[in-house]
């Protein structure tokens, strides 16, 4: 193992004393994993250390304060747009060892965890309480709730529960320098200075490293239950989805996907809809069992005059599993429909939904290019994936540019550059359109209230 | 009418020029009015001024920065800790004239309002359109929903849809100087940049003045039923409340009164539970009429282990409103209970309901005061008011004995000093108990940001 050119001797040195045995990799081999993330982007750090307790992270930060040494948070690597990737070299700082659930309290509704917990772990320890961590990003299995906070992940729940942001009551967290510093309480209501704890959710790790989590839980739902229903096209689709709103009903879950996801998704595996249908719907429920089967049928009815072509109601867990499982197999089909992707977020005002689909599907047409689309539209937030091959020059540039017309389109309508993927590095060239310089001017200046050399994630976010 | 001391020439004039006519008020007599809050305390500001647009707002601030001048937002005043007393002097600026509300979509399910829209007024006009803004302050018919913002205020349905910041999407706000920074945005998911928009919740005013907030609207729940609940003792109630929660049961509000509270509602109304009860629950659930039948039967037998004395199921708007009405008058019960009260908002860790009541029950014991105890027990947020006469100073000086320790006791329960009044005047001497030198560096540093000469409701928060 020889060190980066970049890392001096002296510093090697020190994360060595900091970082014993394998808790410290200098290779480049063992590196490699490190610097890469879902956005597909890659560089390698100088460093990857795995700490195992706040008095390590800690004597980082002191040494890296120092140094002037890049630091970057990392969980799991699943963030899509390139928070992960030390393009700026430095030291990655893997929370895979900080995976302790230190508590899960059945009497306070509180979970204390450290950021290296799975997502999906905290959710199965507190179910078996009859408990409940109501965030659930796509990525759940495999993301960490550190990761999580940092980029304030949504997922299909957030139209019912919120996103994490609304779920995390407290933290600890080091910064540069090495300073710790406490945030919020164990109480789900707490008003007592500015509010850091939300501060940090959607950092995109440019404050702090976060140690420790403290999240709000709540009971666990006695059951769910699912409508899921194709139509003939997507804006019967989106007026439904409009209509169950309107009829009062605020569903766990209201998933979409229009023709060319679906059509990915059945290439890989049956779907239960028919193969004629150019949009569904799968809308979930939560409560007990008795207010269930009287909500279902207000859904089904509410969803009716928008004319679905097919439609299932899932009142069993196996029945559910069979109507969601198309819309897990989106990602890994999303991944066989082209050799390339370029993955965005947008989100609009749940009304402009329409509109941006209507936008998105002639983009698509005018450019020749096959987009997937599909999300959370309970929130207005649309999941575009702009397929390709990005070694054909003439489809890679078709792809960019459509790009750039999607998020100018969402952008348009009054809506948002990303509503839980977060910025990065992919997004970066177009803040200054959503961004006033007011507003990144005010964000650098809380960024140097923290870190005043700007070692936390350079080159990221805002 | 004569300027007060504190005012030089040129500044008054210049406050006219930009508040021509009775947007500016200079008289001692007509500004008493804007000195007092819910704190009772009393301070008499140089000025206050009525803004109608945001361009007046700008050259106030402008001038402001200029001068050094204090600078007070104010919308109704129910702040009970002070927020909106002029300690410092300078200019209040009331948000009565900023009060139109501009917009409610139905289908974006959005809000946009001005500050000083007073909260039930939005309620009500969004349900007029089926739309539901879900914050609901004890002081809703009051309190404006810009001071619902600068305090985060919380309130009854917190426990099932969180507090005032989950609701807010954006907000302009003029910043110390004149610059305008537009936050956040029309969607109800977004993540670019630093959450700006949450930093602005619970600010208590310190940071910049709200001009505009657009809020997050959800469908209008179809029907609301409650059971109310008396048991022999506090600890009797709070088992069953916690047993609610263990059920799976997630209540739109689960409010709590003991035995001192009840008397002191009895004694100017008539009340529907025994008068021996030792206390009470008022438990509301939300959803369509055909689920809340079955969910009220739930909730019964979850509340019946704990043994009540009385219960009473509401499940039409009359009978709810009968249940609910002695809540209601909490308040203004409390001040016929003697001439003065301290009333606090300890915020515990939910399984530390019943550790907190007996302390506090303890501290009136041995101090032989009357506390009223009541509180949203979902959120584990406990009312506090410490009844006593001012004017006997040893009664004062027990009663300030009593809430120094019922903070501390809050305090070395995991608690917070406030679940949703805010810190204000009343809280800062306390402050140190709770927020680490550390975490009030960082709070400096980020009002520096937006307010480097501290212009901004100077002396208050943190």
């Amino acid at each position: 193992m020889r060190p980066t050119p970049s890392l001096p001797a002296d510093i090697r040195r020190a994360l060595e004393n900091i970082f014993p045995g394998d808790a410290a990799v200098f290779s480049p081999e063992e590196m490699f994993v490190y610097g890469v993330d879902a956005s597909r982007r890659h560089a390698l750090p100088a460093a990857v250390v795995r700490p195992e307790n706040l008095e390590q992270v800690r004597a980082l930060l002191a040494l890296a304060q120092d140094k002037r040494l890049p630091v970057l948070p990392r969980g799991r690597g699943t963030n899509t747009v390139g928070d992960c990737t030390p393009v700026a070299g430095g030291v990655v700082v893997s929370t895979a060892r900080l995976a302790r659930i230190k508590d899960i309290d059945a009497d306070d509704f509180v979970a204390v965890v450290e950021p290296g917990v799975v997502t999906a772990d905290l959710q199965a320890e507190a179910a078996g309480k009859r408990l409940f961590y109501a965030p659930d990003p796509a990525s759940v299995k495999f993301s960490t709730i550190g990761g999580n906070v940092a980029t304030c992940a949504g997922g299909m729940r957030a139209v019912k529960y919120g996103v994490t942001r609304d779920h995390v009551l407290g933290l600890t967290a080091v910064l540069p320098g090495g300073e710790v510093v406490h945030c919020g309480r164990r109480t789900h209501k707490n008003v007592v200075g500015l509010d850091l704890v939300r501060l940090f959710c959607g950092s995109e790790g440019t404050l702090g490293i976060i140690t420790e989590l403290t999240v709000k839980l709540l009971p666990l739902p006695a059951a769910t239950a699912t409508l899921a229903l194709a139509f003939a096209d997507v804006d019967a689709a989106l007026t439904a989805a409009g209509d169950v709103f309107r009829a009062g009903i605020l569903p766990t879950a209201l998933e979409f996907m229009a023709r060319e996801a679906m059509a990915a998704v059945a290439a890989i595996s049956p779907v239960p809809w028919p193969e004629t249908a150019g949009a569904a719907l799968i809308i979930r429920l939560d409560g007990s069992p008795e207010a269930l089967a009287a909500d279902l049928a207000l859904l089904e009815a509410a969803a009716k005059p928008a004319g679905p072509v097919w439609s299932r109601r899932a009142a069993t867990p196996e029945d559910e599993e069979a109507v969601w499982e198309p819309r897990r197999l989106l990602n890994p089909a999303s991944f066989k429909a082209a050799p390339d992707k370029i993955s965005d977020d947008v989100t609009v005002p749940r009304g402009k939904l329409r509109a941006a689909a209507a936008g998105i599907k002639a983009v698509a047409d005018e450019l020749s290019l096959k987009i997937l689309l599909f999300g959370h539209v309970g929130d207005g937030n649309l999941h575009v994936n702009i397929m390709h091959d990005a070694a054909n020059a003439d489809e890679r540039n078709r792809a960019e540019a459509a790009r750039e017309r999607i998020l100018s389109l969402a952008l348009s309508l009054g809506g948002t550059l990303s509503g839980e993927h977060g910025v990065g590095l992919s997004k970066l060239p177009f803040l200054d359109r959503q961004l006033s310089p007011i507003e990144r001017g005010l964000m650098a200046r809380i960024k140097a209230a923290f870190d005043p050399s700007g070692i936390m994630n350079p080159g990221k976010a805002y």
